[in-house]
């Protein structure tokens, strides 16, 4: 069986977007399945695939794995290649996607994904530039210690960037001025093949 | 070196009990750091040990693993009985402790960890129980599915019993009712010998 990953809009759903960056980075053939959210029948139409009720869901011969994180693990059993090398990078690795999905709680709500944005917010909280300035300073240090060999956290992409890469798009869409190296993993991000064809998909979604 | 937990109080310090019970699990000897929360100097103290300011941390010789479920993954690649031998019931387990550590917002703000608490909240809101029946549920279903070697999530102690091992004490705690699959559940994880260990000094603790 092939796997399904059971998705939401590729607009706004930031965690269907890590989990779909995951399957491209581990190469893994894999077949969409697309759920609008926000629809009279969203929950419903979720659960006939989620024991959550949440998106991303990657369906596979044995049954459902949930949750971005869980499923990044579960391919990287197999394609080992979704974590850095070096047993220390992959712990640091694993910490920032840890730390993104449970953490920066007032960008995540101040700053939803919306790919199809280009606008500025009227007023940026403080707790939201703490955010970004925390992410850019994770950011700094991935790419000091571990990111000789590519433009991306660890050097070649990552599950890292799978992660990190929904919130580069925030700091574009919702143009933020960034320290110089933070602007240039941003645009690492949006030369990434993987990510330019999930954006391109997204630029062209009609929400009924 | 020996690996360091900088960790905080054990009776409301709910992640770090997580990696507490994952070293435990991983019979893997350890030193603990314990920083007193909620003091004028607390935020300064996991500073000089924590690059995301939270605990818990593993200080390692190569450097920190921050998060628990960093943590967890970390100590898996040499201990790999922290999570199940099959590859499903692996992946199930990844998929509940990624649940837990992002979800069940209103279970941990309404009824934090307290292990010197055994007292019912005075109200419980409709968002509260709808997630202790979503718990309940999730351990119904691992149980059923792959908990046939032992009274644990998937049968002998995993990192997913780690994970949900503080909502088990909160429901104790706060004298919930429940179905007698999760009574039992509760029940195993208190005669559990690496959470004993943690709940007696935590009964223990002199806040000051």
């Amino acid at each position: 069986m092939t796997l399904q990953l059971v998705i939401g809009d590729k607009r706004y759903s930031s965690w269907s977007l890590r989990a779909a960056l995951a399957l491209e980075i581990a190469g893994v053939d894999y077949d969409e399945v697309l759920i609008a959210l926000n629809k009279p029948d969203t929950a419903q139409l979720i659960a006939q695939h989620s024991p959550s009720g949440k998106v991303p869901l990657l369906k596979t011969a044995d049954g459902p794995v949930w949750d971005s994180l869980a499923i990044v693990e579960y391919l990287a059993e197999q394609c080992p290649s979704l974590w850095p090398k070096d047993v220390y990078a992959r712990a640091v690795a694993r910490s920032v996607c840890a730390q993104m999905h449970s953490g920066f709680a007032s960008l995540r709500t101040h700053m939803p994904m919306d790919l199809q944005r280009a606008q500025p917010l009227a007023n940026v909280a403080a707790d939201v530039t703490g955010d970004i300035e925390q992410v850019c300073r994770l950011w700094a240090e991935c790419r000091a210690g571990f990111g000789q060999q590519g433009p991306f956290l660890f050097g070649q992409p990552s599950a890292a960037d799978a992660f990190y890469a929904p919130v580069a798009s925030r700091l574009r869409s919702y143009q933020v001025e960034l320290p110089p190296e933070a602007s240039a993993y941003v645009e690492a991000i949006y030369n990434w093949p993987a990510f330019q064809r999930w954006y391109k998909a997204a630029q062209e979604e009609q929400l009924g």
